[in-house]
This record gives C-alpha cells, sequence and structure tokens, in this order.
C-alpha cells in the first residue's frame, strides 16, 4: 500500500485532524497568527499523527481523546522547524518562504515558543499525568539534540554513535512517543504500548537515516532544496561520516572541500558517488526490519498490516 | 520588614530550592550545561520560588511538593530572559555577560528551549493535572505577550491598556500563577487559591512598572545597564507614555528624538523629569493596594504577614 492509500483510508479523521490544527492556533493577535498559519500552510506528512491514530486503534479508538495528542505532537514538531529554521538560515522550507525569511528572526523564535507552548497545553487537555510527563521529558531530550547538532556542525571526526545519537533526539524520539502515546490514550495494553514506542523509535531512526541520504541523492524539486543542503550548512550526516572513514576517500574529501572553485559541490558529489549512500542505506534497512519485528508482538489486525506499509514506504520513500 | 528579611527567615528552604534548581540543568551535555549554569549563577531574586513557598504555607506546607512548582516556575522564567536577550540583542544583564553575549544567538535559543522543558518537566513529577494545565496555558500567553511586544516597539501610539495588557502577559502572570500553584499544591482551599492569584497578579503588575520606572530614574550600577535602557531597544513603557499623552510634551519628545546629537539621551532625560514617573507611581500604588486587600481574605497569618511585606517590598524597591 502507498501513502497515499494510507492517507485516503484515514481521509475523514485525517481531515479532522487539520481542521483542529488550524484551530489550536487561531489566536487574536495578528502577528502570530499569521506566521502560524502561513506555516500550517505550508504543509508536510503529517506523519505525527498519522502514527498516533494508528496506534489508537491499537486500544479503544476515540477520536476526540486522540486528537490531543496527535495535534500536540504536530505542533512541537512545527515549532522545532521554526527555530530550525532560525539556526539554518533558511530562506525556503517545503519551497515555500519560511518564517524566519518572511518576517525575521525574532518573530521566528517566539511564534516556535508559543508553538510548542500550545502543543503542550493542548496535551493537558487529556488530563493524562503519565502523558504529560513523557512528552516534557522527550522535548528536553529533543532540545539537548538541538544542542548537539550545533557542536557537531563541521565536526568531521564524529563517529557512528554520535550521529546515531543526535538523530534520536532529532527525529526518532518524537515519532517514538506519538506512537507510545496514541496507544497510551487509546488505553491499549502495557505490550502494545512498549512494543509501539519500540516500532515508533526504529522507523523514525531509519525515516531520518533516508532524509539524510535523500539530502545526497533526492530530486532537488521534489525536496524544496538544494541537493547537499546539510553538508552546506556544517550538519555532516550519515553518508558523509561514512564516506569521511575510509582514509583514501577523507583525504580526498579534504582536498575538495578546500580546494576553491566549486570545491563544496564537488565534495557533494564525491559522497553522491561514494559508497557512503549505499552504507546508509543499508542502515536505514536494518532499523526498518527491527521496526517491523516490533509488530509481530501485536495482534493481527488491519491497524497492524498499515503500520507494517507505513514503515516500508518510510524506507523507500523518494522524497 | 525588608527582604533581605524575609529571606533570611526562609534561608533553608531557599537554600534547598536553589540546590534543586541547580540540579536541573545538570546535563551531561558540556555545552548546555554551561551556558544554563552560566545563567544560574548570574542569580536574580527567585522571586517567584519564594511566593511559592510562601503561598504554600496557607494550606499543607510540603517542601517536597513544592520544589517542584518553585524549580518549574523560576526555570521558565529564566527561559524567558534568554530569550528575551536574543531580541533584546543584550550584551550583559545583572552586570554578567548574557548567553548569546558569551556564545551565540543558536546557543542562547535553544538554551531558553532546553530551559523552559525543563521547567515543564519538573512541574509533571506532581502528577497533578490541573497545575501542568495552568501552567501550560500561562506559557502560551506569556508567548504572545512576547510577540506583542516586538509588535509595540517603537509605537508611540499605544495607549495604557495595551501596555497593561503586555505586561500582564509578559510579568504579572507568572507571578499569579507562582502563588496559585503554590497554594493549589500545599492543598488551599479554594477560596485561598483565588485570593493567592488576585494577589500576585496586582503584585506582578506593580513589579513592572515599578521596574519601568527604575530604568529612567534607578541606579545604573545596581540595576547592571544604561538608564533608559528599554526605550533605546524600542520598548515604550509606561513613563513614556503618560509623558507622551500630554501633547506639549509628546511634541518636545518627538523633537528630541529626531534630533541628532545626542537625541535620545535627552528624550530619556526628559521623560525622567516629567509628570510621566510620578504618574506610574500612583499606579504601581494602585495595584499595590489592590494586592493587599486581596490579602485580606486569608486567614491571619505569619505568612499572610510575610507576604504583606513582600508586596510592600516590592512597591517600594529601588533595584
Amino acid at each position: 500500500m502507498k501513502l497515499a492509500e494510507i492517507y485516503l483510508q484515514m481521509r475523514s479523521d485525517m481531515n479532522f485532524i487539520e481542521k483542529e490544527l488550524e484551530k489550536s492556533i487561531t489566536t487574536k493577535h495578528g502577528l502570530l497568527r499569521e506566521a502560524a498559519s502561513h506555516l500550517m500552510k505550508a504543509g508536510g506528512k503529517r506523519i505525527r499523527p498519522v502514527f498516533v491514530l494508528l496506534a489508537g486503534k491499537l486500544g479503544t479508538y476515540d477520536l476526540e481523546r486522540l486528537k490531543n495528542v496527535a495535534v500536540a505532537l504536530e505542533l512541537i514538531h512545527m515549532a522545532t522547524l521554526v527555530h530550525d529554521d532560525v539556526i539554518d538560515d533558511a530562506e525556503k522550507r517545503r519551497g515555500q518562504l519560511t518564517v524566519k525569511a518572511k518576517w525575521d528572526n525574532r518573530i521566528a523564535m517566539y511564534t516556535g515558543d508559543y508553538i510548542l507552548a500550545e502543543g503542550l497545553r493542548t496535551v493537558t487537555e487529556l488530563g493524562m499525568p503519565r502523558i504529560h510527563k513523557i512528552l516534557s521529558k522527550a522535548i528536553v531530550q529533543v532540545c539537548v539534540g538541538e544542542v548537539e547538532q550545533i557542536r557537531d556542525f563541521h565536526n568531521w571526526n564524529q563517529n557512528l554513535r554520535r550521529y546515531l545519537h543526535r538523530i534520536k533526539r532529532k527525529t526518532a524520539l518524537l515519532i517514538a512517543i506519538s506512537c507510545q502515546l496514541g496507544a497510551i490514550a487509546a488505553g491499549a495494553t502495557e505490550q502494545v504500548v512498549r512494543a509501539m514506542y519500540n516500532y515508533g523509535y526504529h522507523v523514525g531512526m531509519a525515516f531520518q537515516i533516508t532524509d539524510d541520504i535523500l539530502d545526497f541523492v533526492g530530486d532537488e524539486k521534489k525536496l524544496g532544496k538544494p541537493s547537499g543542503n546539510d553538508l552546506r550548512q556544517g550538519n555532516i550526516t550519515l553518508p558523509a561520516i561514512y564516506c569521511y572513514h575510509d582514509v583514501k576517500s577523507a583525504e580526498q574529501l579534504q582536498y575538495l572541500l578546500r580546494s576553491e572553485n566549486h570545491g563544496m559541490d564537488k565534495a557533494i558529489e564525491y559522497i553522491r558517488q561514494s559508497d557512503g549512500i549505499h552504507y546508509a542505506q543499508c542502515l536505514a534497512d536494518k532499523y526498518l526490519k527491527k521496526a517491523l519485528s516490533w509488530l509481530d508482538d501485536l495482534p493481527d489486525t488491519s491497524s497492524r498490516a498499515t503500520l507494517y506499509d507505513l514503515a516500508n514506504f518510510i524506507g523507500k520513500r523518494q522524497y
């Protein structure tokens, strides 16, 4: 099943979530509403809400309750994007002007703060302290990950472990808790809750590694950003790390990066042609396989089948 | 009773809170720990924890429970300071280099995010959904206030209502909920909880108006920043608004602000000598009186007497 079919199947509930998302940032405050709604319209795959709803089907599915988790997680994800755009000095995301480009850094910072706070507020509607706790803990980790990313900028001597730690905090954790909290909000058994967390974590890792590969080999138009964008920003991702671990390739890379005539373009092309891409793909596949294995612990329902398809899509997506 | 005496009386509990504050930002992550601990050492009056503890004395005083509220509120306050320093382009606060000056804007933004998240995480330790809800709602309002402040920068045509709305969100709200949540965490009656919120709100308004007055007339050394700093940043506060409401003064102010030779210095001096300072003081006194009147609803305990003294200190402080 393709992603489009999964969305089609969940269309009516996802439309509801989209409307709730829009409502959540309808503030009286002109500038803030404008900035937040600009962000909302830029869209996105809304992958976190999809995970929340699918996980919710493993317990007592109650959309009114699940919406609080789904909206909260998408808002928190959006907040990190706004702050990342400040840091990355990004002018465009998904082909649209970023908040920081359209307004300025100050507005982007506070818009991010506002959306983050609104996400946390939304989840308190549930009145489930366990969920509040898991969510706020995860956000602390996400913030730590953001600072780690800055620390590791331009650092070619980072090892695989450091990279994996970083993408766990940056991406996998929020996907893991989307699955976990959806299951908790639906009152699923502890075994299911645990399986869903682990499924989400491994899918999230595969998702980010795939993202990092696509940054090198993906279609610029589909991605809405220039190829090799991460490296240009100083963010050294898995294909580059693998490529640099080979002594000969490392020498060649250093030479290219130092060369004055489009050195960065050449370095990106070099990594694109290197084994680093293939190795990264293998690791993404490994995480994907592990994610799928956690689904074995779940009862054999249509929701489980969809989670299976979703993971496979994420591992094989082109954009 | 002076502030020093109030602190002396609460010394042992406040020392405990200070240690908990330090512990709360002891992360394994070097850069983040350094930035957060730099901030911690810069000190501050820790006025929000003081309010939490005093409010806690109006119910069943349990320091282990109250610490979660006290630490959360101080962390959230600190997070807003770090983000404000990014916006204000401030090099120093309380005579110390700011995080953004010592590191950079990116680190300051993420340090603020981290401290905010840690504040929210701390409060979830209590497992009281009502408290989580009030706190996250308040943070949303604080963020709205921050964007409003940017919108109102350099806007001389703002009215008193707009200013009051802004300082409510910027300052009064966090002090109001410090009092309210301290009482709730201690299981105080609803009447006490309500009185404490209102006491805190009015004290907070008086506190910010006094701050805005001191920015013009205070001792630069004690404040740790140059006089008229707000106006220099474009933040038009109550003394300036009052001064500008008088047609003749407004003309003179406009003339000074346009003049090339130290126009800003002259405008600040003009406001300092104007009736605006006096009017602002009157409004602060009004809020203070209202705050004290809410204490009448409380049982006559030593804690009530201290809250009385604390409000009076805040209305009359010189730094």
